[in-house]
């Protein structure tokens, strides 16, 4: 590898979230040892939560890199690292964000995600949200080379799929894991998805490869929203409602037959009033699935709506290994157009650029950014 | 049949819903017909609905004979009604007190209580909340003969099990298929269910009979919660809390070493802070079941809750023909103490006490409580 | 309705079940009944279940009409069946063939066509396999008009879809009740379907439908398989495989890169060998459906593949009425070219030669037919 | 630790499999490493597959120690290995049997006894099962001390478990997987178990805790099956049939009024009419559980019957990491008196004839076997 290579850090301003900021410093690689390895980056895409962690990660676990949906290649790792983890040296692998300590009840039972050591709020490490001062500091995707925990979860990237579109398989994937795994998608259904970004998009494409007859999408009337229910349309929906303009209820009363959804997914970045709005739209023992979380609480709350309806409500975060296989299946064959969902790549010095993005600070339109480290 | 028998009329007062009372009438059988059959009550249950209903009922649908949890013998039916239901003459039955409509795709896919038929809120007939102006009148099990409709629902009672137990068997397949069926709780599990009264007790008994490993019952420091708190001891439970007195999440943790619930059922009565506590009492993960209503909104709802810790949560309501079969098989058994929860059987003349029981106005202590229509 | 109509009466012919034979016979319409309704027939679909009831049941049940994939409007109906029915004169309705209790544990849970009542070895009624003594006699759908059993199973045809279209509902709901709903059928996996006759290709469709990502279809080298094959690919296959030619085992370890299938599904109508094929198929933590009979036994079969490979073998028989319900929705949208499977339209004359061709006794190619019994 | 201990060697005798043999030999300690571990061992189980390993693997594999119901002390442990496994110096563990690669999509998704790696057919490493000249050789229990390798799966014994009962862990387990957690036994349900011997018993065990309304269990006329058959019965059984006596599909037919039963677990380890008669046991729409490996063809099957009654047939093998955990709190409760299973303990010196007990050679009435090292 290079003698020294480049790195995005997150540093905390003078004055407050507002003026953290990105800068690239040079780095050499950390001493190998037999448990560890080390990825040279392809590329690594920006995700929604990158944000808030640009916002509030500096402070409270000093300069840190960002990114997490990594794709790179294996450089190097150590004996017992290449027998636990079943790659050899030059593999395009893709990267979860979690560390899981891998003899928890979860880790066993095959639902790492929820293990307490990836929970960087218990302390817990976690790709792109662990501070350089945790040795070896090199935790982050926003960078040309990275660490690799032993308790890293790897995903082969197919041959033929670019890392660039590789970089869509954890938005993806957690489309796929909502959608259809935890939210049930199937033939005949309909699927109403609250929210055009990143991760409703993910939902639309996983609704239709699951076969849902009806899907329709939510946005606001903003330039933004409507480019991405345009977007939508290209990977499947059937309808979009600009709910600015449209009254989604009633709409969706119309486009039914008065039946309503299936299965609603609230991805909604906004305000409180979609987690009310999704169990509306829910009919009698349909599934509601609440992925956007909101920071804040809810004003009322009609508790007994979930007992008229028989609805079933399920909290959702991440995804599971298995919807990544399935996620990087799926961009294999280019299904459903998914590569569209990939907008915008950047060079490590637009990180910030492209982090401001993801609130309209940044370039027009994005959905799915890349960081490629090598431009 | 007699000639003329007696039913306990609940008519609108002249002074509000508080003056609603209860007058004994006679009433002669109705003429037979192929498609119906008549009913000798022989005991019905007192429901907790049965209380709103008193309230609200009579101003909307006129006088009607309240008591759906009805248990008696056929005393005729006509020849299409016999072919349709599979029973005859003299058979010992329990009824549920939906009239689904038979051809719906609930109905069809063996939800029949979903099926909007049984919305006495959309004008559908429902056993004791359908007035005397809806021919032939006799829809209620607080009388000596009720009409049997050709979409009646019936379950055998087990030889062996008298009568007033088997009018046990609506609360407690309530229990069966929240705890069990919906609930999921099986060996190992811990399990808190709020709220001590008729439903939160049932849902003990279902949560020993499927394995739960640790039942946590909550109550309130009024004297007729610690005696049911008491009798939830006597039918399962491990551990009682008084959460007037009681740290409730303290507790649950000290009493789980920190892990907190696999499964959370909410049967509470009273305020809405139990739907929130519900979800606090769930560990990572775990199941969360909404059973009691609150007729009001929650004042305010961290609906985030939902997805930092995994939960699904589920809205319940009523019985399904399975719980209902499993119901009547756990009463046949007396296992657990069951029918401990038969507290009081009072004669028609005191149907109003009866129900004035469920609101604390009447008798002391009551669980579950019958009316026999001919002491 | 006319005075007087024809029917297509199968009859036992004097030298055994190789000489019985179909006679156009007249017939007048049945009393009127308020428990009843005469169907008009618009068309009747030929089921392969169709050629053995023609070799057995008419010796055993004496003359009858056989045919129960019927499509048709609602020519006339009693009070009583209207209520239950929910349908209305000129209606346009497919039946299923099952006439169930409606009160038994599996029609109380959805699972009608598991009824004792609808089993007709067991002397149940069933449409298409009753005896014309079995009053009113016209229980079969090669007929201009049709007895409507109080118990009859409806579901409605969506407008724009042609009764010819319709009468694939039944077949259809097999595959997908077969591939999808018990199959589990999704996004990701590798589908083998043995045997390309019309539950074969019922199966190509629905797996399809469910987003399956290779769909494998085995058939012989004979002309007739060799067609269906052709179609199994336009309806969706990705991969067909002549087991007369090629190696079928090595064949789908080289298509899944050696991992073998997620589901597999034994259509096949001829030997016992496709049973242990399917097991061999599958791989680890795979999924058997059984689903064409065969009749005899296995000379030998070695049960722990089941257990080396932790299968699950399903047995299958018809349909539930969400799989009709999700047929006709399917076949509403002509999606993956369904309505390709309805290859050949017979009039009521010419209803023997449509069953012989069920065994390669009259046209050629035949996937789907008709009999309309108007022409 | 010592610097010599003891280690029960299988070695391949020079006529053939019957001339195995058992050879106490002298060990030192293998060098100490980052990623491993040493275990005291307290106590050992003796398994069922012990005596096919016996036959087997000594000529296939060289000299190894046999024993995989492993219960110990961790000794001491490198620092990766401490950091992987989150236990510490002197904790008392279970063992599982697997070696789990950690990184398949097997073991990712919780399913990790299906990993390849822990076929020691295909050359995968297992304890009890690896020969000695596999570094560090110390594979098996049935020893003092035992090397723990990087992906050992451990399980903590609760506090006031005694390492006999411990290791009933594993046996345990298997019954809780096959019966409740893959098996789905439950209130209400009738079960019926295919032999008495160590797993059959502890699947009347788990479908005690279950809450199953009735267990059957089923045995031979021997002295060996009749105690088994009392054990059974003490276990929670509420029937057991001879069936060297009586007829086994009547009597289930009468005991259950002729439903047959929901769910059949074959553990019978003989011939292979059970894999018939399970079948032929269950209900319409029953589940069917093969546990017990025929290790030779049925000479005629009929596959039919699984289509005819719409069964679910699952084969299975072993264990998931919550079985073991249910199984150990289960130990912790001695609920059901699971504890007398547990029937002789036996020193190193005893191991072959603890072996021969498994085939009717040693001891009389053996159900579970321990042996002891240290005595």
């Amino acid at each position: 590898m290079n003698a020294s290579f480049l790195a995005a850090v997150a540093e905390p301003g003078t004055e407050g979230a507002s003026s953290n900021r990105i800068v690239l410093r040079e780095f050499t690689a950390p001493p190998e040892t037999e448990t560890s390895g080390l990825l040279k980056i392809a590329i690594t895409g920006v995700c929604g939560s990158d944000w808030p962690y640009y916002q509030q990660l500096p402070a409270s676990r000093g300069p840190l890199i960002l990114g997490h949906e990594t794709v790179g290649h294996i450089d190097r790792l150590g004996s017992v690292a290449r027998a636990k983890w079943g790659v050899k040296e030059g593999d395009l692998v893709a990267l979860e964000e979690y560390l899981p300590c891998g003899h928890c009840e979860f880790c066993r039972s095959g639902e790492f995600r929820l293990c307490d050591a990836t929970d960087w709020r218990l302390g817990g490490l976690r790709y792109g949200a662990t501070g350089l001062k945790t040795a070896p500091g090199l935790w982050g995707g926003f960078a040309q080379y990275q660490h690799l925990h032993l308790n890293t979860v790897f995903h082969r990237v197919p041959s033929g799929v670019s890392p660039r579109h590789a970089a869509l398989a954890l938005p993806l994937a957690n489309g796929i894991e909502w959608t259809y795994l935890h939210g049930g998608a199937g033939p005949g259904q309909t699927v109403v998805i609250q929210g055009p970004g990143q991760q409703g998009l993910s939902c639309v494409v996983a609704a239709r490869e699951a076969g849902a007859q009806m899907i329709i999408v939510t946005g606001l009337s903003t330039e933004t929203d409507r480019a991405r229910l345009a977007l939508a349309r290209r990977l499947g929906a059937h309808h979009t409602i600009d709910i600015g303009e449209q009254d989604l209820l009633q709409t969706v009363a119309d486009l039914t037959g008065g039946t309503m959804a299936d299965l609603v997914i609230d991805c909604a970045a906004g305000g409180t009033e979609s987690v009310t709005t999704a169990m509306q739209l829910a009919r009698k023992r349909g599934r509601v699935i609440l992925g956007g979380q909101k920071r804040r609480k809810l004003p009322e709350f009609d508790s007994d709506m979930i007992i008229a309806r028989f609805l079933t409500v399920k909290g959702m975060r991440g995804h599971s290994y298995e919807s990544v296989e399935l996620a990087l299946q799926l961009i294999a064959g280019d299904r459903h157009h998914v590569t569209e969902m990939s907008t915008h790549m950047f060079g490590l010095g637009d990180t910030d650029l492209a982090l401001r993005s993801l609130v309209g600070e940044g370039v027009e339109g994005p959905v799915h950014m890349t960081i490629d480290p090598w431009v």
